[in-house]
């Protein structure tokens, strides 16, 4: 009947889908805190007494004391989290147990946890970005100045500086702590109190276990306070976005590590070698930031998934919540760390990068754009001018900054001396001075903005 | 070769895969009033002359009303709204129309286009929940008091009120109009002047295009500034999460309107009858919803792996970022119209609702709540008090509020004359008056505090 | 540096990313029988000495008795299974265990290891989907005459029977069954001897060990070999669908046993109750069928995801294509299960889901049939004439099939005495004879159909 | 109320959402040869007139010239392609339009429309990968012998031939092929005749029709017949997979035409270029085969999660059904032409490729391999003997292959002269001859095979 697995019959297969306690074990910390703040609350309001409080209070660090020491004992009877530290704590105080379970549910109570577990996840996605920035910059700052080819379709395209580039992947972090902040401001409502989903007729104040727990209120309506899983979704979503800029990275990472591009060289940290060939280190915490992002994108869907169809309010579905979200969790913060590592120790080879950038008359563009701004060219005949001098070069077997002026001046007599020493890569890349342009004092600029940024914020 | 279809060979299927017209010309307001900010900023840094400034501006405006009247003739040779917008320009005034050009490419045009276009995506979003946030607090407004089921697991639990449970898809949507707003925030920032992935060797105003287009500023890295779909991905997931909400909000209107259930019944305008079935109205408008969802939830997977392995700056992947975001915008605006069309119309059927509250001793929590309270039961005891009262109760073949004071007294003779009252769904309901709590007090307060906080809103 | 978490610098980072052992220790048995046919081969070809080859098999059967009896020792420095194999074989055999990996690599050993896994898995999903399917076809038979409201839009629409609601189910699990075994044809072929990606220069026999592992014959192409990982999505596929078509299944558990609808009792096996609400039996495992359904979509998600931008041939991405399949295997197994149990358990309640049919003139298009087939009316104006009828049923106070003939010769007199026998609810039933009709014979015969499959597979 | 959008009110609004019109036109063939089947049924079987069959079949010929002359008028009112076609017909034939939808519904003949165009678009892919299929064996064969770098990790690990590497795509494309095969077995049963979904009283030959559509004969169960959507899964599953396969090709296409990898040109029917780069031509096509693939697994996630929580039978939110089938149908059909004209006009340069094959001591292994074999060295310490002798070709500043017998045997004097010529790239890669290895003749056995199994396909 089973499929051949289950002997135990029903009572098997049932138990064994419906405990969590594998997975929401991981929550206990977040339990044992939130029953603290209810106890202390309901003895503060007269609905349990001083002596029961403080026996409550005592037992349950006793209970976070043995399972901090490794001595949970998982029973699927007692199905999850709640009820392992409720039956433990019945066994270390007695009857005094029973009361602490007044004026709530599990249904409150595991949202609760929940909430608190994700705040924590955000906070320590957080630490993981600023880690991420700072290493960022560091290294933007050190190649400021070292020019690089400009990839568009993965076609050089036009010089830029490795520090505008890494730059770039800055502004991507900046904007994934901004996402996680938000989340955090919209999420951090407490919903203890909300009892199995219509509240509760004891005289709570709510308002006192929210700020004992680190929230900036109660939530406002008892029934999305067991259903509400929108700060779970949001957290996968920052961390589903966050990963995929690692994974971005990381692509680079493993193509500028390839023997063909050869623009950086991974220290041994961070790859793993071979014995037999010593230029292959193989780019595996690069590749696995880029597997992690896979995951944690269907760890998204997943729980997308999982709600879409609930009518209100609990429903057992949600239980199935925490596996994608611890998931994403331990992906996240591995990667973001790996990233860190593998950017601070990174070898780059700029005169490599150098090389690949002067190739194929990169600076076509600067002529064409010199002779817009210097000749009063449209734009569109510009273009075409400096088509025919890339030709030019092409048949004298010269790059295009190596054309005499004659040669030049043969193309279109417009272009005269001033022009020439606008076309070496460097020249080039200095010469983008717009704001947010990769010129190496716009880098500076944006380098030394950032860092005023994260001043003023750890000044906050 | 070409599986069949293709008779013209390559050139064909070349054309045809690369041409981005057919999607891309719902950008066409958004290119015209990024060239005509470009257009006077180039005039502003004397870049351009004020004669050919003038020229592209009316050019443009006359393009704009072109479009407008339906005109514009699609030309897969011209690839894409920009380069169709630009070649009619040209036919219109010809040489000047070459100088627009300068300074910009193509890769920070469609970047601005679209967040110009996801901008206002996200204004259309916070309207359309605007209108389903007022809808829905009229109908709690007008069913505070009125007594339904509770479930979870789709079981009826503890009785609630239908205001309540209206109340909260109300915090729903206001969380979701706040990921809105919160992305808006994150996203308003000019990528025009990026130019191709390097910035640019003209002396542009950035800021001043940016403020013309109604940015907070320019954007800080131009590599960022053309490769970025980071604001795409946070409508689509504001989008999906709503749609979430919608769809749990679906799911109860299907259930409400079936035979069993019974909860309410769909007006005409929002369902498609049956001429032979009277009492089948098919909630097809509800269904729809749901069916949307899926879709939404699909578009934001297209663009999370879209993106994934990207390398920087620019790539053709990216022009596939507009089929998932137009058609999220499409479903989701339809189903937030269709969701508070429904909310407003449906007729809410109490009095059954309330006979299904009242069937299955739905108040045996009170009875246990009433113990703890009043006669110092511990909890977990007088959960189990409750329990041989309901089974006394289904003994004698009555609801739990129909049982004597002696029938009580004979189940736990610490239940006195004071318990009774508190047994009927109304009293129970009523008793839950905990902060976020179902008593109509409590939702009335909610609903003020909403209205307090749209006012708010509006008066800033 | 590395976000607090990682005290132990880049090393530990690195490891911590780069292990893969506490996942992939679940491929053990996968990967001892693999060496055990490599060596043999070895061996039979002269490229190992037998004595070699005993020694190493040998300690291959020592090595699987020891993990076997929960010895294997956890080492993150070892990184996977396959290493922690053949270091605990040089542990045991010496130098002999160093010709063990002579023509192979890492990178087909796992992709051998992970078919063989697969493969099991299919085969486990199969005898769990024959375990459903006869209890759906024994449930049917039992209820193959009970009348239910047949719902389109979840509005009770015509009679069917309970019997062919349930058939219906097994035709899904008739083609979930079809795609696993579709599945296990395309992917039995084995990469072993594909080595890091080219082949071998040694004499190797890849038939052989094929043929000892089960595999139909080698595969074709090395670099397909190591990087193909089409056999997991196969897989994954045929389990997000199977899983959804569960969680139809379950929906419906769920919505029958709510008090509204009343169409079955959960038995307490299959349900958590309340002590204090009799009635409420809590359909958990459902629901956690439905909920896992969305996980096992967000594990497809994931696999799709980290195949998609890969170069071939093995990337180190490929690591993360074992937890969704693994976690994906676990839910569907346990839903299988579960399923099987509640299908089996459940108590219908064939009275009640009469009684919701026979409301709501369910039996209108009877009457409209029949003035199509006996009085030769066009079906569109049946139609309406039906339609009035209802009319006037509703206007008297009555069902449909309570009108008198005088009533119904009032709406149309066209219709006879012949009409009125044809409009009870099982008299509905009775008449859709079509083929894969809901008439008790017709599903009896899909049965006896379903039987007749059944043993001719096993006959086979 | 409508978020300003929607003047016309709820009435507007709902018929927005409900009609399908706009992306069920495209069914418009599969509706009229479905309904064309119904009608001649229905006439043989003598529940319709052979005046009103004929009239019905002349009147729906009449129909589908219109409309394939451009003449469809899309109306909101009449919500659907089918209800058009009625329309159509009944205004063209009168009253005898009115019996055509006897015995039928709308729901089993979307099921049947929706199911004919599936199956079109099935054998539509199957061309698509025939014909790719057979100019990635043509260029195989061209180049069976060119020596390429094998990668792992994207780093050059051992010399593999060109040809092999692209019959490793073959390989995938004939596991897509077989795919959509098993795909087009399992679903093709013909629904109609299911009716509502319970089958009808008439006495239908569905046999018959299901022969007339090409169906191998009618679906089991009626329930299921108008609620399965599983065919239209396993079409977007082997769309996602094999567009999954064409990423991975058109990832390696970006990168070949990279210039630091340089191995292949881009012609320019397949490239965008610049006047004023020439070397720089943007591989489009590729690009947006990659973005396509993103976009197909967002359908795919779609369309799974709109089936999940539906209970039986037919709910309207299987109308969201079809734009994601059809959008993947589209982007897999251009896709795969796109594919198969690139690969086709590819140019390959076998120079380049060769010039990174040897670069990096490719061949270690092979050193490694020959002290196996014939010195009868373990393979871990031949492995690291290797390696010593990398180390003293980069102390000598030379190629692996280049270092002197006497250098060999100062690293180990077990390594004799024999050893040398296998230490070329083209040694390596030609040892290579395990079955399904690089070699050469392997690779011309492959292209042989393949041969003789498309020939066998096509002969039957």
């Amino acid at each position: 009947m089973w499929g051949g697995r289950f002997g135990g019959g029903p009572a098997a297969v049932m138990r064994e889908i419906n405990a969590s306690i594998s997975v929401d074990k991981r929550l206990w910390r977040e339990d044992i805190a939130a029953s603290r703040a209810h106890a202390a609350m309901l003895a503060m309001q007269g609905i349990l007494s001083v002596e029961d409080a403080k026996a409550i209070d005592e037992g349950l660090l006793q209970v976070a004391a043995e399972i901090e020491a490794g001595q949970l004992q998982e029973d699927l009877a007692l199905e999850d989290i709640h009820m392992h530290v409720e039956h433990r704590l019945s066994q270390l105080i007695g009857d005094a147990a029973g009361r602490l379970h007044t004026a709530r549910s599990r249904n409150d109570q595991v949202a609760t946890d929940f909430k608190l577990f994700v705040r924590r996840a955000i906070d320590e996605a957080v630490l993981g970005l600023d880690a991420l920035e700072s290493v960022l910059i560091a290294r933007a700052e050190e190649h400021a100045g070292d020019v690089m080819p400009g990839f568009t379709h993965l076609q050089s395209g036009q010089p830029v500086t490795l520090g505008h580039h890494l730059m770039a992947y800055r502004e991507m972090i900046a904007r994934d702590r901004s996402r996680f902040v938000d989340a955090r401001a919209r999420m951090n409502e407490s919903p203890l109190g909300s009892a199995a989903l219509a509240g509760t007729g004891f005289n709570l104040d709510r308002a006192s276990t929210a700020g004992a727990l680190g929230f900036d209120r109660p939530n406002a309506n008892s029934i999305d306070g067991v259903s509400d899983r929108d700060f779970a979704v949001d957290y996968l979503h920052a961390a589903a976005l966050c990963s995929v800029h690692l994974s971005r990275l990381a692509e680079e990472i493993v193509l500028w590590a390839s023997q063909p591009f050869g623009f950086v060289k991974l220290p041994d940290a961070w790859s793993t070698g071979s014995s037999i060939m010593p230029n292959k280190r193989n780019p595996d915490a690069a590749e696995l930031v880029r597997g992690h992002s896979a995951r944690i994108i269907g760890d998204l869907v997943a729980i997308l998934v999982l709600l879409k169809g609930l009518p209100l309010a609990y429903a057992k579905d949600l239980q199935d919540d925490k596996p994608p979200l611890f998931d994403a969790h331990d992906l996240l913060e591995l990667s973001l760390a790996a990233m860190a590592g593998m950017i601070s120790d990174l070898e780059f080879v700029p005169e490599r990068m150098r090389a690949v950038a002067a190739a194929g008359h990169a600076t076509a563009t600067d002529l064409a754009d010199w002779l817009v701004s210097e000749a009063d060219v449209p734009f569109r005949e510009a273009h075409h001018i400096s088509g025919r001098a890339v030709a030019a070069a092409e048949a004298a077997g010269k790059a295009l900054d190596e054309l005499t002026l004659e040669e030049f001046r043969a193309v279109d007599p417009r272009i005269d001396e001033r022009a020439l020493p606008r076309l070496s890569v460097e020249a080039s890349a200095a010469a983008r001075r717009s704001a947010g342009g990769t010129a190496p004092e716009r880098v500076r600029e944006a380098i030394a903005a950032a860092r005023a940024q994260i001043a003023a914020r750890e000044g906050k």
